[in-house]
């Protein structure tokens, strides 16, 4: 197996897991690593990674650290949030949309440098693993892929903890023990899951918590927020125009400080079976209500009903990985052929764990007052309606007429 | 027009509109009408409907007056939260579920009396004339229907009070001003509409609210409240077995007293504007929560992805006022079909506002913690993953290679 | 009502109705009427409709004689049956995609021209009337629509002609009597319904058809043709490159010779009848085919199950007369969007009544010998085939287990 | 490995593979196998799979054959044909459909033996590994599955001579060479496939069909055929009551004297890459055609763009081998939900190659003359319908004058 690998790849987090991936890769491949750390708004020092690349030791022209923040929130999640993204009717999908561009990077990198092979740290339970591994093979398709969790023997914390020290790998006290819970991060959200929340009907601990401060310790006077809308997408947050991580961002601080977008699930993975999440998603939550909110004026019930009729598929494609599939190509392509029109301003209220839209204006509202009042019918003529219920009616009638007979 | 009716069913509340329409009819077709009013929990006194039923001169034997909570609860609302039904994202369709039912009776009563038309106060720009209309033609095709707000001439509020002034029918003195919005409610919802609340940028004034604490006044400790589900249904509350509408009663309580259930919208009618309505769905709010709660640990993924991908369609026939029509019980059927292991218990919490969902327990769990732990692999095996993988990227890499050729 | 309308559109095909209809509008609206006729296909003279409105005094500039076939099979044909359309599992929508093209253009006209109105000679009964209707109030929201099918009482066979006799409107010989069916023809299809065809048990008379050769007369022998495509349209049969509508043409030609593209079928009317109509689409049948045996080598599985799970959808969209509706755009979007690989070519076999495919092939084909054959496994590892079944198989697993414990 | 099993049905043909196989299950294994052998209708004697089950070896009481053709119709097919089920857009499902049954009873044999193992000879290419499997773990799911051709290393047609050589197997002379494709036959159709098919652009050759004479040869005039359906069921042929596989039996005869059902495609495998196969079914195809007749004048226009709505998704989980899921079973309970009415009569035509619906009629027709005929409107008003289109536009003219603004 060994022979046939000549560059790989690693995408390398600097932690003390893919620090022992990058090791064994060494060892078990013989061959250059190069390493690939991405700046998606983990909040975490990336430098850190660099130098203890450089101790495992990755050349310095092997070190790849980026930050995609900006196509992050751009090209991944702002066109999720077009179609009102949700899993399982209550998911934002905060890991999975950021697997995709991570795949895209780290294939775009064994481009550049002429490596054969990439490799990851996702487990061979998740779905991690799926959404990688989709996305390397439909970008390069002859790309070698090693997913170390599921090829090597070191399956137990104890065994890994023995192979970093075997090979000098420096262990950060805090990573002796063991977490008791594993966590993923990027700008969008915050996911837990694994031990301590392992029973579906235990309640999380609140010191868990590291995104938002708890709905009790809100304040306790609302916060009110002005997002506004250009083609479907958020360009400004309280008038002031920004940038869509910027835009991110500031969702995220006024949403982490009033307690908004936690979120405690069961869900089903890609590969079978039910696993338990709990998620901080403040900025995202308060962007789906707000984009809900501008559509709500700005779309054409026909159209809002057939988004509506696709977003679960739209949702699964992406759960399940298939970022890059021409079916999520398709769907995209519906979705954002609805948003031209979808410009305008929400306001909404922020108040200990809640976003609740409570205005929403337009230059291209198809909301119309004088067709909706009570009174005269200059506009619309409320004869119509008879005409509109007996046609409707009329199969109704038919069908009950053949079952009296 | 007048001689062809012979005995008119009115659905009749015992206000000031369903009163000038009750001797409109009498006028206009000289024939008897019988009037029809159902408690369905909007929470107002019946009896002042019969009595001013008389003293527009219809006879005691004539006046029907239901308790239809039960089965408003057990066989409208239920069958639709089985399916997690929300309309247009948001929606809980709690006017639009009432409808049905009082079509349905009105039909039967019009059987029981020998009458040859029904007659409601819906006006001709909503959707409820065409709910209450459609839900006439499916359980009685000869039906006549009688729509007074789209056939006379009183159009405004001026000409409806000097009508029933001119016909000595008593106006409540609060009646006599324009009220600032319009409301309709039953046991799952209150909603509001109209004037005040016509500007869709304007949040609405706390006062108007009545089945909810504001969120700011709710308390400041959360509750936390246990429903039990049997076949999908809720059972029980706190461990106290209760009848359907015992349960959304006592959720609504809950839900009321913590600020929950709320919700502002601009949404799309069938006759085809956009209109605004804020609406109170207390005990609703808690029971979707609750439901998807115990569908995610009993529920299989393939049949919650299925119902989820209807779900939208199901709520728009609902929204639309097809009840009744041979499309909405087949997706029943499929909906019913998946909810036989729908059982157990979900814990919530409620805190000024928000319904999480935080702990959920069943018999018929389909959560297995032994296949989600990171660790040994007795009955999952990683290595399956590799397989999966490659197969479901089987056709994406041969895509890619077809565009690289 | 006569005083409002300025100046009509009308949709003139210089037949005898609406000849009555333009004298009808005329007098009763006293004002000028432009006319308009489009040669689509239908196979019929075009000058004789300007000689006969000139005779009923419309000046020579209101007199628009357009050939509009090249964009009817460009614009129209070839968008629906790159979805590969078929309304009910069967119709190919002969009829309903041509309506939208001719409202367009009378739209256009009246822009031109400076009208306020548009005329139609639809009945009140059939699906036509929704089709122009819809297209003219999407693309002129302030337009008047007059439907005097709806609106006049020439409702009977003998008051029409007696109209006609009385303001000196020439009538053809053969239009005295009435007609066994009524047709509509374009470039696509002609449909038949009506009289002769009103009981669904008798099948049609024979010498009823007029595009097609009765299977039993047609060659005994196979035609074989060779239709080519490129992104997704047919441009070029039997290796001869020609334009959207000299395909059309060409197949008719092919298929009318074999006997193919007869259809016999009831369908539902949007305004909710059941009629039974019989359709040829001889062409339009090889076209389908054609494009379903493209596609089918050269499109990915996600794709073609996303655009076969819009198409019915799409279908009906179209059928109902929302052909310029934002949703029928938005699928539209998802459709074109899978057919940039779309080429190669489809040879079909036609005989007696039927056009079979029986050879593809494609510069971009997904088909891959290689992966298929049952021998050794230097590209597909058989093995990878177990894990793949074993994490489809897990949920159905746990869901069994749970069952049985 | 080989300790693990105790004793293992097989699904035996009496073929050369199983026969190796079963030889293989013995010695891998050393346990006792137990052959099934089903009569799904495939056209073969089955006595001689008896025969040489217990040449090889097989205990006469480990010996299971079983006519299980009503069971296939009945349960499997009928069901299936409920829905009108199309994979992409053309393929009968013949294959796929005989699969879970072929499971099921494989694995009701193994609960009655106490065998704790089943075994098939389907590939590590194809669906039918996928399909069998599925079913077993669905319904069995702690049952081991043993699928030689993924595991053993007989890969070639020459090693598989020379094992059944080695162990005495009797080798039908006309089995020696290879087969110019693989062929699947039962009551509802045929299949062919590899080999002399490979190139999708080759038309195959006229002796390949076994179960259709050549539309060339077939009659030169049409026979006419009467199907009656109860509840959606074909319940008799020509007026004569049939059971559900005397039905299909009849139809096929039918279909092949007049040479239809013969299909020629590409189609998407659920293991990821494209196959071509050839099919016959004849009977199958009479009956889909049927049954769109009969429910196009029984069903209710929104119960049957539900249908066709759901019915590619269902078609694809037949197809992928989840007949057994939960959502199948949904989809399955929505479709059957729709049938109550679908009973009547239609009237084919089948002539060389082609089954035409030319008459159909019914106790439940919904098709009603004097809603349809052109003139007096005693049921129906032409004045509703400018109402219907009004109201249907209404959000289109909004539309367009937003964009206008």
């Amino acid at each position: 197996m060994s022979g046939d690998i000549k560059k790989i790849v690693l995408a390398y987090s600097g932690g003390l897991d893919t620090s022992v991936i990058l090791r064994w890769l060494q060892e078990t491949y013989s061959c250059e690593v190069v390493t690939f750390t991405a700046d998606i708004g983990q909040g975490e020092e990336l430098e850190p990674a660099r130098a203890k690349a450089e101790l495992l030791g990755v050349k310095p022209g092997n070190i790849y650290i980026d930050d995609l923040r900006e196509e992050f929130v751009r090209d991944f999640v702002f066109p999720m949030f077009r179609a009102n993204t949700l899993y399982e009717g209550t998911y934002l999908l905060g890991t999975s949309i950021a697997r995709p561009l991570i795949a895209k990077r780290q294939i775009e990198i064994a481009n550049e440098v002429g490596a054969d092979a990439v490799a990851h740290g996702a487990t061979g339970k998740g779905n991690d693993q799926v959404r990688f591994e989709l996305g390397y093979y439909a970008l390069k398709p002859d790309i070698k892929v090693i997913a170390p969790w599921r090829q090597w023997d070191l399956n137990s914390r104890t065994r890994l903890l023995d192979y970093a020290e075997q090979h000098q790998i420096p262990i950060a006290k805090d990573k002796r023990g063991e977490a008791p819970y594993s966590t993923d991060a990027n700008l969008l959200h915050i996911s837990y899951e694994g031990k301590a929340l392992e029973d579906p009907w235990v309640e999380p601990d609140e010191d868990m918590f590291t995104r938002s401060i708890a709905p009790e310790k809100a304040p306790d006077t609302p916060t009110y927020v002005e997002v506004e809308f250009k083609h479907g997408d958020a360009v400004a947050v309280d008038g002031v125009a920004l940038s869509p991580a910027q835009v991110l961002t500031k969702l995220n601080e006024l949403g982490g400080q009033n307690g908004i977008g936690r979120l405690d699930l069961v869900e089903n993975r890609f590969v079978g079976m039910k696993s338990r999440g709990v998620y901080e998603t403040p900025g995202g939550t308060i962007l789906l209500a707000a984009h809900r909110g501008i559509e709500s004026i700005t779309l054409d019930r026909g159209a809002m009903h057939l988004k509506d009729d696709v977003m679960p598929r739209y949702a699964e494609l992406i759960y399940n990985g298939f970022w890059f599939s021409p079916e999520r190509l398709a769907i995209q392509a519906l979705i954002d052929s609805t948003q031209q029109q979808v410009n305008g301003t929400v306001r909404l209220k922020l108040f200990k764990g809640q976003a609740s839209v409570v205005g929403r204006k337009s230059p291209n509202s198809l909301y119309r007052l004088d067709y909706v009042t009570f009174e005269a019918d200059s506009v619309y003529n409320q004869k119509d309606a008879e005409g509109f219920i007996k046609l409707n009616a009329l199969r109704l009638r038919l069908g009950a007429m053949a079952k009296g007979s």
